[in-house]
Order: C-alpha cells, then structure tokens, then sequence
C-alpha cells in the first residue's frame, strides 16, 4: 500500500488518545491527508459494535463473543476505510488495533494466544501496522486517570486486569522490537509527545523538522 | 453432554421455522425438557447482533464483518445457554446453526471455505450439533414464501444466491451424511412434518410412538 499506518496502543488511561489528535494535528499541519480513526469503530457499523461491546449492561458477555465482536468492527473498518485511505496514499493513525486485541483477550483474559492471532488474521483481513506505538504506563497511575469520567464495562475490571495488558504488550514489542516501538506515557502531554515524536523519526522526519517552527 | 442438540437448516423461505415450532411442541407435549433457539439470537447480546446483521440499513457491511457477527453471536449463545442446557440433559432445537454460516457466507457469498470452517470452530466453540436436519426446497418457491412479509437484507440478494445457498448445504449433506439430513420441504405443513418424524426416528423414536395418539 502507498500510504502509512500507525497504530497506538496501550491500557485505558495511557495518553494514547491526547497523543493521537496531536499528532494527527501536526501531520495535517505539515500539508499530508491524515485519517484519524479509533478501535473499535470508525464506521457506522463499527460504532454500533463499539457500543455493544462498551454497554456495562453486556456484562454477561462470553470471551469469545467479545473477541468475535472486536475482530467483526475491524474487519469492517479494514474493508471499509483502511485499505481505500492507505491505497491513495493518506496517513491512517489509528487509536488501538489487533494489538489491542492480543493485550486484552490474551493478556488481560488470558484467551489462547494461537486463537488471538487466528482471529486477528481474520479480522485485520491480513493488513498489519507498518508502526505501533505502545504508551507505557504504571496501572496505577493510569487506572486514575482512566476513571475520572466513569469507568466503563472494560475499565471496571481493575488494576490486575490492567498490570497483565501491560506485561502482554511488553512481550509484543520483544517480539516485534522493529514494529512495535515503547514510548515511555509517565509525564506532561508536551513530553509525552516529544518522545512520540522522536520515535517515529525514522518514519515521519517532517515531525521533528517541524518541531523548531 | 448429556441431552441432545438439533438443528435446522435451509434456504429463506424453506418452512423450517414453522416445523421447528411444531417439533418443539411434540417435544414438550412428550415430557422432554426443550429448550428452542434461533439463530442469530437466543441470547440479549446475540439478539442485539441479530438485529445489526438483519437491519437492510447496514447493507455496506464487508463479508468479513458479517461473518463475524454470526460467530459472535453464536458463541454468545453457546457459553449461555446451549452448554448447560445440554449439560443438565434438555433437547436443544436450533433454527440455524453454523452450517448455515457454510451455506450463505461460503456458497452464497462465496468466501473461503477454510475461513468459514475455522470462523465456525471459533463461533461454535467446538460444540456440534448431534443432528442436523436440511429442508431442501427450490429457490423459487421458498423465496415467494419468504418475501411475504417483506425481504430483509438477506433475502434481498435473490434467487441466485439461494441457487448457490441450496447447492452448499447438498455438498455438506454428502460430505456428512451421519450428522445431516435431508429433508423434503415440498408440501404441506403436515407432510413435511411427518417426514421430519420419519428422519428423526433414530434419535426420537418417542415422536413417531406419539404420532397415532
């Protein structure tokens, strides 16, 4: 594909959505088509996924029922957006993706890892980030920031579930080390993002040219 | 699993809703413990599934999507209710199954046949049926009984796609002869009931006792 994608990832109270609308502020200042999209949703589909599967009152919800919807919102916003914004060339930055998946259904619920990565295959339609940005961060620290709105039904599950999410996401950049990249989410947003951009400079050198403006 | 798992298969329009409702009742008058299921739905999650797949709104939904719905709202439907209500030995008498996911996404739709068997391993959580039952009927006398009260989304793909839906579920007759039967659908209420019968008697022999009361 012609374009770049990028996905951020990370447990819920990271930064990573704050750090996402920076950054797509700043590509879009810098004159390229960016499209900015969130996990799960993105499309009118997508979202009435979202909101079965974020509804605290869907507390009955089966493991594989969860997945199954998160893999089915994907594979519509693949389909439907993804692959047409990358072929003429746009940014995708994407806030979560498979990797999400893999960190929480396997991490956080302890899914089969070979049955998360069967389900990604399927629900990525095979479309795989060219970056992801994992934003680390203590629970502690995030779960706090996290709830300050209400916790909904995935961020009701607490601290534990959120330690394990990390410590899956910290096996996936090991994995992956040239894919998946750690940006260190303990800070002020202005850090934050100065480490964001660091990180991707391999990749979108225009960010760090613009930084001096 | 202790009780005993049905289910029901065939194009739009085929009749085997009225029959299931039918063998249910003979069931029930018979003193069995049924339990009566349709899929997509069976469940509140699954049937909140049920109604994104079948609303005609939602026609740009990409054949993965749609795929994955169906297995998450059978999964849902699985872990709730099918798994301990053949643990505690009911009947289980299931309009649409994931052979019906082979039948509209594989031969309607045409997706791979290794992708939809491996989607149907996920969304069954490999719970199968005992019996299978296929109320084979042609296309174009089913259609004119199903549009009666108005198509949904999927009975408006017309009559080629229940063509290509009738010659998936013949393949998987042949494929699986001990699970699945085929059934008649040609005829009146009562005809096709008593080939039912006739096609169950291994398994029920009680309905065919019943049948001379």
């Amino acid at each position: 594909m012609a374009g770049l994608f990028i996905t951020f990832e990370g447990i819920d109270g990271c930064g990573k959505s704050t750090q996402a609308a920076r950054l797509v502020d700043a590509l879009r200042a810098a004159g390229f088509e960016v499209v900015s999209l969130r996990e799960p949703g993105g499309t009118a589909i997508s979202e009435k996924i979202r909101a079965l599967l974020l509804d605290p009152a869907n507390a009955e919800m089966a493991d594989e029922c969860e997945l199954l919807l998160y893999e089915a919102s994907r594979a519509q916003l693949v389909r439907q957006v993804l692959e047409p914004s990358l072929a003429r060339g746009a940014i995708v930055v994407c806030d979560r993706d498979d990797d999400s998946t893999y960190g929480y259904q396997h991490g956080g619920r302890g899914l089969d890892e070979d049955l998360i990565n069967t389900c990604n295959a399927l629900g990525s339609c095979g479309l795989d980030p060219d970056v992801t940005v994992i934003f680390d961060l203590a629970p502690e620290v995030a779960l706090s920031r996290a709830t300050k709105g209400g916790a909904d039904r995935l961020e009701g599950e607490g601290l534990a579930f959120q330690h394990r999410i990390r410590a899956a996401y910290q096996r996936l950049a090991e994995k992956e080390a040239t894919r998946v990249r750690v940006v260190d989410a303990d800070g002020g947003v202005d850090e934050v993002y100065a480490r964001l951009v660091a990180c991707l400079s391999d990749v979108l050198p225009q960010l760090r040219d613009g930084e001096g403006n």
